[in-house]
């Protein structure tokens, strides 16, 4: 086993295999194309920074499945995925980004050479690594194929991680805050805001004990002030002030597995309205955390931590969380279940979410979460060990 | 203007959405669906980390563009976009990863509203942020309107830089020396890659001067030895060997500009076949220079880039290189022109390449590469000033 491969058991690996084709047999699939990079290496182990082409894993009913990328990215594909060379697939690079060829015509090929053309091929219909042009190009070379929307078909199989998977969660949730506690650390009037992130990205790769920080699937989030209210602003060059409050939302990275975390530091005392705030987050987190148990929903979770907010006259429309675990840019999220009202999953020992109730009001931003483990029986873990105050700092 | 406005003049702006408008009416366009995170900056000024959900610009012919997109990233818009608010629209979170409700209902309901429910829509087809279910969902919901292909339109007006775009990646530039700098000067045997890394995501978020530095749309990339045959892996936690090569493949990022560049260290005395790959790579590059001047096309350079490499009987099928500038994850090539056989743009100043003649053997890789301007005569000028050998450590 090389330095890249994923160092998941072959076992777990078949265990994958086959909870998925019985999704796929479910839903009428006889072949699924996978193009979201985080179910590539769920069900591969393949590993790189190549989903900028287009790529894909190939998973028949039967027998092994495919990885088919770029032709330089196979080499990339052997040291990672735990198939054997006869099972990766390339095509030529003038392919790539061209205006008068496309991949899809050399996965049609494929496709067609492994006997599949009048397959029901599964396709994951909304996902950043599936373009409209993907899918126009494969259906025009595959007319006897019929197309299913499959998507998150994968990733609702990932939803109930493995003892071998929260493992890995639990220690990127020791990089988790180990890195929030740096950024607090760190915040202080006249802190020019890059120089922290460059602090936090180092620490996070760095990682802790023997563990190596992979990079995370979405850059530190660490507005500040007004700004606050935007829950997506990365950083700039300004500097921190007193008086103003500085969202983080981060998450450590072990083998491609996060646990994000969010805190909020107040530089000074913070206004009334931002500390009660503050407090009733914090006793929905509490409520949120005691429903989070097996048989309780997802909505039940969402219920829970509204209640104290609304009697201080705090009205979330946003969901307040997702399942969280293995990813790759742009989103940590799996895009399955969302903790909010009207959703029904039913909660199951090893799902994990990131409890994610931020708080965005016009003139600032309160974030405070935890990723969450649900257990056997009782209220859910925390993966991260540490205060959820309103930090406050002079 | 605030912290996160973009720093072009509202007249850059406007040559901008010409330039774009002239592009639409040679396309039969009368309002255009941007839905690249880069190109969505380069029109209007947006900038956040919340293209994991559907957003875009629309661009009619005439009148001002509007963003649209979440409800709660409508906050980010409002401090980062030049247009005035009425132009932001935001759908409600309950369209967010729903199994019931997509987004593009609302968008389609934004468009129906404008008087534009019969027009000839452009959509980037094959982008990372437009999927087959995005565009199928739009088709439904508006039966009347004609969808044509607009991939890569407003990347092809971005081809050609101005005086203003040129001052950022020269900026980014200065990012990019000192970080492989210093990545040459912490490489040596037993040094941790992940360590490394966290050195260089520090200084480059540090800056130089007084830019501070943004996310590069790539993570560093550095395999070493025999890994380096795979372009595309990222970094793990494992000791820098003797007798090892790694390439470094890295961007500084100023205000999303890049000046992508890559330098190679062999960690004591480096194989023969090495050595003169890299003086043939060195004469191609020189050669290459040479050949990116005005009235040239883009295969003019890959073929000044071959002859030498062809000479030590290296043969490279993949292309040498493709446009930088404004970029977003996952990708921070324009994914227009290309420079390879039989692309024949024709090369103008202005125009910025990552010229990246990457070679990729069995059991080594070698990245010696330069961001280039295209000057109004002569060769191309490097916007990175570092000795282009293969740097040699004992």
């Amino acid at each position: 086993m090389g330095p890249h491969t994923a160092p998941f058991s072959r076992a777990e690996y078949e265990r994958r295999l086959s909870k998925t084709r019985r999704a796929m047999e479910a839903a009428g699939v006889d072949l699924l194309f996978v193009t979201d990079p985080s179910n590539q290496n769920w069900l591969t182990g393949y590993d790189g920074w190549s989903f900028y082409v287009h790529q894909g894993v190939l998973l028949p009913l039967d027998g092994e499945p495919c990885w088919w990328g770029r032709m330089q990215d196979t080499a990339g594909a052997q040291r990672t995925v735990w198939m054997p060379e006869a099972c990766i697939l390339g095509y030529a690079d003038h392919y790539v980004q061209s205006v008068t060829r496309h991949p899809m015509q050399d996965l049609a090929a494929q496709i067609l050479r492994m006997g599949h053309g009048g397959a029901r091929i599964g396709v994951e219909m909304d996902n950043y690594y599936y373009s409209a042009k993907a899918h126009a190009v494969l259906q025009t070379a595959l007319p006897n194929a019929e197309f299913v929307d499959a998507t998150a078909l994968v990733n609702w199989q990932r939803l109930v991680k493995s003892d071998e998977e929260i493992d890995f969660m639990r220690r990127a949730a020791r990089i988790s805050e180990t890195i929030a506690r740096l950024a607090i650390e760190l915040a202080e009037p006249g802190r020019r805001k890059n120089e922290l992130v460059g602090e936090v990205m180092r620490a996070a790769v760095r990682g802790t004990g023997d563990d190596w920080g992979d990079y995370a699937a979405i850059v530190p989030l660490m507005p500040s002030g007004a700004d606050a209210s935007a829950p997506h602003l990365t950083w700039n060059g300004e500097e921190m002030k007193r008086g103003e409050a500085t969202f983080f939302e981060l998450s450590g990275c072990v083998r491609r597995y996060h646990a994000p975390l969010c805190r909020t530091v107040h530089l000074g005392p913070p206004p009334k309205a931002m500390a009660e705030a503050s407090e009733a987050l914090n006793e929905g987190l509490a409520a949120g955390l005691e429903a989070a148990r097996p048989g309780n929903t997802t909505q039940d979770i969402a219920a829970a931590l509204h209640a104290p907010l609304r009697r201080i006259g705090i009205h979330r429309p946003n969901r307040c969380g997702y399942p969280v675990g293995l990813s790759y840019p742009p989103d940590w999220g799996e895009r399955t279940a969302s903790l909010r009202k009207g959703d029904l999953t039913v909660l199951e020992p090893g799902m994990t979410f990131h409890f994610m109730p931020g708080i965005w009001m016009e003139e600032w931003g309160l974030e405070t979460t935890e990723t969450i483990l649900i257990r056997e029986s009782g209220p859910a873990e925390t993966l991260c060990d540490l205060d959820r105050r309103l930090f406050v700092k002079d």
